[in-house]
């Protein structure tokens, strides 16, 4: 007889899955695989919900796969800890962010950049090596592999840090990686989302100038005054961009739907960099005249690898960097992807999932 | 009385202009600025034909102005030099590529990035400080700034040497500051032409081992053969391109007809950089996700700053590189039009300006 998802490891887990392409959350009974030589079980705290659960739980990109326990923002308490596994010991707060997994012999394994392993194995939905399904953070406890475990940092707030595991990787990586993390660079930054709003805040903890450019006039104020950015740009407003061209050095891109590409390469300065964050699923159109004439770079970026993922948290504890979250019970998610659909949240849904998830069993 | 071309200067010149959107070149005459303080006054002997001086004279790309004398690829020998001038004497050799003015004040200007400065004059169709047009190499005699004057290294023929002052430069300058110019880089060519023909020249010089990709199989054994490629790939061939995945740190992109970039962003390692050098009149198609998965990037870049021609003229010289041309009289440059449209050369015309424009007169 096949084995299912509850009998399948000894551990008994308990979580929200979705089970077909409507995407409902629903209760679902799992277990979890006994807690290996590297591995470290963690009793979940608190849970983000990433813009991608949402894509994912619907099938927007394809390749899901049902039941599907969503979450990839997760913190918790370690409950225990395998034979090698030296890195945080039972009673620590642990965070786990996209991946639990890769091959560790590849280039990019050996330059610490597991993200661009081929053979990442992500949070949820990856087939682990025993050959069953990866389930995410909605739910009561996790096993990982200790080498993608975060050691969390003292003064970082669980519910208001655990977001940073993937909108604050997504964004520092690149913001380093491309040489937008210099004092008195001048970034814009596109979207003022999950990701956008924490752009802005690694941003200026760098030192830069932060230009937030929006479709929504009305989230001025708001980036402004309570974000930290030091100007905003209407993207829709013609004179408003034409007043701004060539005054960036480099632009973090968070928007996941089809949107033009000219009018951001034109707001580089020469030699700027577009840097693109979020997943449009059809291919955006590429001037090339405009990269051409100032030598500018569109790129893309995913995240990023485990030692620059502790880098990041212990950047966020050092400076007060957290996301805006509004913590919701677990079973209040549904109604969270409907309004996250509409962007009706600033700026992250977090799941409590310690207090709330027990509850409805 | 408006002055017209042919009164406009004091200095006499004789050349070959398009009147109009045919493209058709007839002789012309017109006149020179007398030889400023920091001028150089030059016999015209050798101008190369680039494609794009196909797409101006038939105002491919808009904003042609008639009549224009085209011409960026020019070689020849001083005849009278202003008061300021050190760097060239009378009877050297000197080159003149696409530029013949900027600000010298911006910052591009001071990063020896002319070719980036916003106010950059073109050799051809720009409108100079003196308010008149200026005209390009088809032609008996120029008058240059010397700031923007080459100096003609020793030992690179003159004929075979020309076209590397506007493809010379288009390639070298990305591989330099893409960081492709590494001993053992993977470097992929796309389109052999006058730029890609030259791109894998300077390539192999860097120490790096090369794939030139094109839609013609019946270049394979002249890339490889001939021109030293390690080896080639035919775009179309979708085995041939799925088993190269992955293997190119980066790409110089030739090609400025409409063209798919998905399977050259496959064939980059993560990381992995494609160039753009040359210009679709139309935007291209940039998939996101495959962008995203490996950090990769997609870039533009056009010819270079003088400082960096001069040496890449003197890299040449060293290193025996130099474009493959056929040399044309100046009589037979229409007919060379219409080859260069069908890509019936190998790689590049060269008009025989010294020898062969006075015959005409």
């Amino acid at each position: 007889m096949a084995k299912s998802p509850e009998t399948e490891h000894p551990v008994k887990a308990f979580g929200w899955a979705a089970r077909d392409t409507s995407g409902v959350l629903s209760p679902f009974n799992f277990s979890r695989r006994e807690t290996g030589e590297e591995d470290v079980r963690f009793k979940v705290l608190y849970c983000g919900i990433c813009h991608s659960d949402l894509h994912n739980i619907r099938n927007d990109w394809g390749m899901a796969v049902y039941p599907m326990v969503p979450g990839h923002e997760i913190v918790g308490v370690v409950t225990m800890v395998g034979g090698n596994v030296k890195k945080v010991k039972v009673g620590d707060k642990v965070g786990v962010g996209c991946m639990v997994g890769s091959c560790h012999s590849c280039d990019n394994c050996a330059n610490d950049l597991e993200n661009y392993c081929p053979k990442m194995l992500l949070t949820y939905k990856s087939i682990y090596y025993d050959g069953t399904m990866t389930y995410g953070g909605y739910s009561d406890v996790m096993v990982c592999d200790q080498h993608f475990i975060v050691r969390w940092p003292e003064n970082l707030p669980l519910d208001a840090g655990v977001p940073l595991l993937c909108a604050g990787i997504t964004t520092y990586s690149p913001l380093k990686y491309f040489g937008l993390d210099k004092p008195g660079i001048h970034l814009g930054v596109v979207g003022l989302g999950g990701l956008g709003h924490v752009a802005v805040k690694f941003a200026k903890a760098f030192g830069a100038k932060v230009t937030v450019i929006s479709t929504s006039p009305n989230k001025k104020k708001e980036a402004i005054e309570h974000l930290g950015a030091d100007s905003f740009l209407v993207s829709r407003d013609q004179d408003q961009m034409q007043a701004a061209m060539g005054t960036l050095d480099g632009i973090i891109d968070t928007v996941s739907a089809d949107h033009p590409l000219l009018p951001l390469i034109g707001l580089l300065k020469s030699h700027g960099k577009l840097v693109l964050v979020g997943a449009p699923n059809k291919p955006l159109e590429l001037p090339v005249f405009p990269l051409l004439m100032g030598r500018k770079i569109v790129a893309g970026s995913i995240i990023g690898g485990m030692k620059e993922t502790q880098e990041m948290v212990d950047f966020a504890a050092k400076h007060n960097i957290r996301a805006d979250v509004e913590v919701i019970p677990m079973d209040y998610v549904n109604t969270a992807m409907d309004r996250l659909e509409k962007a009706d949240v600033r700026y992250r849904f977090v799941i409590d999932v310690g207090n709330t998830l027990k509850a409805v069993m």
